[in-house]
């Protein structure tokens, strides 16, 4: 059994009713065994949300146990081309790992391309709706920066062209980032007032990103603060200067200013990169030690800059025994895992990750 | 000769004092046949005002007759990886076609990878802001979605890991709009407020494209005022109601909207697509003629709205025969020669073209 109700949306007002409406008639013809496949674009909790409760009502059944329930949405997103739609990916989440490899099956046959499991359906909710923000954001900004070329005597579409056969195919919109953006961002923004034209997103962009600071320093404060311990007089050990991972390379200068910016706030830190030894870090003006465990030593809180393989390794169960009970990992690149790190006693931070549960 | 001088920008404020001090350097030491290549990134305009003007004063001699001058910058985005920077093929602009050919060839040389050769300087620093710009974007974009997901109880990095999987590689980023972009956005924005998070990037970006109808209104009205006309009473034939070009698909919400409300305003409409017949379209509600030159005859603006194969190959000369004198060309996916359409007494119009003269 395959649902495809539609969901409909006006003027920013987003209802369910027709969801819903399809749901119940989709639930009343369930049986043992079903499989009831979401192919419509939901928000983001709707799946285990409403369509579950829906369903589980109507059929006096449970999802799960009784009759599966899987999300693969079909992703028309506006100005696509066919040869788009034919090289996406359907991504597929299920309730259960039965009617996951159930629905992928189905799917794989219905459209003769690969697809993508998501761990769970949550998760995909999330990558679809990400999916198309993305693409509004960036039509919306293209379509500032072509009013912008109007103004300027410029021709777009040239300029388009010209992007799209230097670039690399690296996707930069899904990138998150804890280090300091392009500032480049200014060299547009400053000669925009004079042409009568505003780039509302480039400027809400730029406050953003310059945000991102304020940001790091609240998560290592809240962290602490779930430890039981204050901001001022706490021992930070900063894993990471590197811009690049795995390379030695130009120094971050988020890494300078977030250890200017604590050792005014009297946190005793101290810096720590595989790829500079602590004769250079000194040199460059890093307070460090000799080693990895001697920089952790006693500290209450890591903070991990770069993703560098080598703390992709960090050995949670020896950092427990160097460090302060309890301690604190703040991970800006999501390299440690949240659940094995909660599991040996830390309190675990990452910048968007909504997995902690201390 | 090679110049590298260094942009700097702090806090919003870009000087080009030190560009200007390194030109003077340079232009004290050009000689006729020197190439100067700028390889810094500068703003839209500074070749060829600023540093131009500083190396034609400081040497006496001119460029493009004494001396060459090339902008190849080294794009150095944040965060990108070795690899990227490899893959990215370096832009070169230049003053005249032979330091174009020159630069061309150095640069080759030395990065051991394609070029792309611009057509004009400005086009060319236009591309290369542009990108930084969008990269700019796309990590606060990425910022404000991880900040969502911490809030939610999403993993961000799951998410990234999935949008990444499924993606064909398609940039969405560059892609200018006239259609309607997704509305799906709402879907994450109506949900964010309980969370006490806020997403300002979608939300202007939502905001952005929705107004996007509004410009193109004022587009037709402004090319009609240049051809003296008002839009009430004026003919319009609306090219295209297809939403993927050269296919015959779903019809774009913007043109029927757009027929209501020109309708409205009490402008006399004709719609025309090649992939649907004059029957279909009427039964759609469409006002239509027999054929492309009945649509055409007598109408004093055309507005495309695909870039149908078809649109491609208007010829111009025919349609200024069968349309009004003066006529106005909205062009709203780029498919007409600005400079073709303005030759012939066209008034033209595009999205993002900033090459009228009239």
């Amino acid at each position: 059994v395959i649902a495809t109700p539609i969901k409909t949306d006006e003027k920013g007002n987003v209802s369910y009713a027709n969801v819903e409406k399809a749901c119940k008639r989709v639930g009343s013809n369930i049986h043992r065994g079903s499989l009831v496949i979401v192919v419509s674009v939901v928000g983001i909790g709707i799946i285990e949300g409403l369509i579950k409760e829906t369903l589980e009502n109507t059929s006096g059944l449970k999802v799960g146990v009784d009759f599966g329930l899987a999300y693969s949405p079909f992703l028309i997103g506006v100005e696509q081309t066919l040869e788009d739609v034919k090289n996406r990916k359907r991504i597929i989440a299920a309730t259960d790992k039965t009617s996951l490899k159930k629905a992928s099956a189905i799917i794989k046959t219905i459209t003769k391309n690969d697809v993508v499991e998501a761990e769970n359906v949550k998760t995909a909710e999330a990558a679809v709706i990400f999916q198309i923000v993305q693409q509004d954001v960036g039509i919306a900004l293209a379509n500032e920066l072509a009013l912008f070329c109007e103004k300027k005597g410029i021709d777009y579409p040239q300029v388009q062209r010209l992007i799209e056969a230097s670039k690399s195919d690296i996707s930069l919109l899904s990138r998150l980032s804890s280090l300091t953006p392009p500032r480049e961002t200014y060299l547009l923004l400053e000669e925009v007032e004079n042409l009568g034209v505003k780039l509302r997103i480039p400027v809400v962009a730029r406050e953003l990103n310059e945000e991102m600071f304020k940001r790091v320093i609240s998560l290592i404060r809240e962290a602490l603060k779930t430890c039981g311990k204050p901001l001022r007089r706490a021992k930070i050990s900063l894993l990471g200067i590197s811009q690049t991972p795995n390379t030695k390379d130009s120094i971050k200068p988020l890494t300078k200013k977030l250890v200017r910016t604590l050792e005014r706030k009297g946190v005793k830190v101290r810096v720590y990169d595989p790829y500079f030894s602590s004769h250079e870090l000194t040199e460059m003006g890093y307070p460090t030690k000799k080693n990895l465990t001697e920089n952790m030593e006693g500290a209450d809180c890591i903070v991990i800059m770069t993703s560098h393989e080598r703390f992709k390794r960090l050995n949670l169960k020896r950092l427990k025994v160097i460090m302060k009970k309890p301690a604190a990992i703040i991970d800006l690149v999501g390299v440690v895992e949240p659940n094995k790190a909660e599991v040996e006693g830390f309190t675990y931070r990452g910048l968007g990750r909504g997995v902690k549960k201390r």
